[in-house]
């Protein structure tokens, strides 16, 4: 089901801008709608102070043992603090996911692809700025392709109260579109607007 | 800052009535708010198929470094199928949190105290039944007197979308002073409503 047996994945924001509820589909999907294993994780200390917020979620093809990780395959980050904390981080050959209306991106490190969407903007345009993580998470479904898209707009679909379903939905697809439409002319053109850089090589 | 070195919580329901959210919430404000250490885990297997969703959180004096727990101190409940599940792996002295309307307790655990409130009911109030999960919070505050009730509150108004935080500090203020209430009662009385049974000894 997995593109590899362990996948490390790292969300990270502000508070208030539904980080948790991103990294909570994110499992959801690959546990319940794919039938492989995931833990999410979230540690509260000091460093969260400030009003950033940060979680973890791990996907494996085997039981979850330790829920901990040091170095993400993939960052989603929706703040700049969570970029300039976190970014160094992420595996050579992983990928960087940015709001890219919020983040401004001065160096990607070696062997890191990252790709950029306007969720606020894409959000506003539902008319609810708050689904900005939803559209994170279609984001990132089109342009790691690691998990099912039914399955990532099923477990969106059940991680919100039925009143927020359809706009939730909504905010899925908008950003699974942008990201597949992005990775399409990448396919063809070998860059696109979204593409911060394909790859830096050492 | 913590009654004990180290509290075991479970909070429990239905997926979309925000119980990450809620567990989130009560993390943060053991850590950020109190200085102490906790950590929010969320497992995610073929078991949570079907809607069900639990996470769990540990507050620490000190730092964590095994985020699984079996048996809770304190367990919050928002669904019969949660409560049959989980309320009897609560501990002997510990405390079971029940949305009295959405659960029918049939048998209370030996040694465990059981606490009851209307909190679909008092989230209605606020004109959106989606607060439940805050309302459950300030309940829980009130009953436990595990952390200190301003820093609850500030880690749901840090923990929400700016548009969303009146209306949960809101929800999270008829939790607490419904919580309140009944503890006051129960000082005076011996028993209240909300007080499914005070204690069951073996």
């Amino acid at each position: 089901m997995l593109q590899r047996m362990l996948t490390e994945i790292r969300v990270a924001g502000f508070g208030g801008q539904g980080v948790i509820l991103a990294a909570a589909v994110i499992g959801k999907a690959a546990a319940i709608f794919q039938g492989g294993h995931a833990a999410m994780t979230q540690n509260f200390g000091p460093e969260a102070r400030g009003g950033s917020s940060s979680a973890q979620v791990i996907l494996s093809t085997e039981p979850i043992l330790y829920p901990y990780i040091t170095q993400p395959d993939v960052l989603v980050v929706m703040s700049q603090e969570a970029y300039a904390t976190f970014a160094p981080q992420v595996k050579r050959g992983g990928i960087l996911i940015i709001e890219r209306e919020l983040v401004h991106v001065d160096r990607i490190p070696n062997g890191v692809r990252a790709f950029g969407v306007p969720a606020t903007r894409l959000a506003e345009e539902l008319g609810r700025k708050v689904v900005l993580n939803i559209v994170m998470v279609g984001f990132f479904g089109a342009v790691t392709n690691l998990l099912d898209a039914g399955a990532l707009r099923q477990a969106v679909e059940d991680s919100v109260p039925p009143a927020m379903r359809k706009l939730n939905l909504e905010a899925f697809d908008k950003g699974f579109e942008y990201g597949a439409t992005l990775m399409t002319r990448i396919a063809e053109n070998g860059e696109a607007e979204g593409v911060l850089t394909l790859e830096v090589e050492a």
